[in-house]
């Protein structure tokens, strides 16, 4: 049997009740922790399902910031330095990247409220996640106020990674599954993939 | 053993080999069929990987083009009636709606040429694909143009949706693993997902 619903639907329901419904309708995302730094040095960590692909050359990946969010601590910072690291999650850390996503005060670092290791490259002043399988270095290219509804999103350039070695395929395919990367539906339902297939390229 | 690569390593990368490894380095993705259609009637349909949600009230979902691909056809459809729908793909469709992203004439609809029923409802000018299992009906709020690297993104509002009924749980999450929606990494790598749990709302 299939539910259909609409704007009315949508305008009558309960305000958490929305917000999983429509975070769960647009499919699988990526699970990502940002790391970032203050200017006096306070390290923060979120996690976050917003980051999505916006070119490989140049390299740019996106990220959205909804308003009034305890991920806010991590715009205020990235407005700071410029810099903030994406660094991916495997089954081995999921519960302390989800507990990233609770409201601790500024003060608080939560590299050491949910357990997790930061790391430093040679390159970037914020902090890696030392657990992470998959690290993206990334500086802020540009950020846009969405009027529509108050969300800010930021474009970032990749300036380095670090991924095992025998998850890069030859022709540049990154196996995250074989690295052991999960995905996230909604705000809470965490997922391990097993892959079908990689088809090859579409011809008429 | 870990490979470490910076902005050298990306310039010096095969065009083809670079895009391979930045849509895969962001992690799993949502795999949707965009169906549209032009002002002669002419149906179009197109896979992405580039749909993130923005906002839940009021529904907001973006999507991105890049510069000069075969989803044109869907973009210019968009501009022309500023409606679309997005449809999630099963492991009983993916090859089709892989096939989608070949570079057809303007002229051929991706439903005939791939083999997918286009379903309409009674608000919306645009085709669902009958076989899908989460569909959704989307009006163009806004297109921004991102000067950075050409790309365009397009801010829709959600509509309708139409979701099997067993699917959307007591608190609003709808479980798109149960309705048989599948992810997508990189350009070509479809997988399954297994739900490993729901974790409560974290708390500091």
């Amino acid at each position: 049997m299939t539910t259909k619903l609409n704007t009315t639907d949508f305008a009558a329901m309960e305000q958490r009740y929305r917000a999983a419904f429509f975070n769960s309708l647009g499919g699988f995302k990526s699970l990502t922790l940002v790391g970032t730094i203050n200017s006096d040095g306070q390290t923060n960590l979120s996690v976050v399902s917003s980051v999505f692909h916006i070119g490989a050359n140049p390299p740019l990946i996106g990220m959205i910031f909804r308003p009034e969010s305890a991920e806010r601590h991590t715009l205020d910072n990235i407005m700071q330095t410029g810099q903030y690291t994406f660094n991916h999650v495997t089954t081995n850390f999921y519960e302390k990247a989800h507990q990233t996503s609770a409201r601790y005060p500024r003060e608080v670092s939560e590299f050491d409220a949910c357990g997790l290791q930061p790391w430093y490259s040679e390159k970037m002043k914020v902090p890696y996640v030392q657990e992470s399988n998959v690290k993206l270095g990334i500086e802020l290219a540009e950020r846009i106020d969405l009027k529509i509804n108050g969300t800010v999103m930021l474009l970032g350039k990749i300036v380095e990674v670090f991924i095992p070695t025998d998850c890069i395929e030859i022709d540049g395919f990154v196996n995250i599954e074989k690295a052991g990367s999960i995905t996230v539906s909604g705000l809470d339902s965490y997922h391990t993939t097993q892959q079908i297939e990689r088809l090859p390229y579409a011809k008429p």
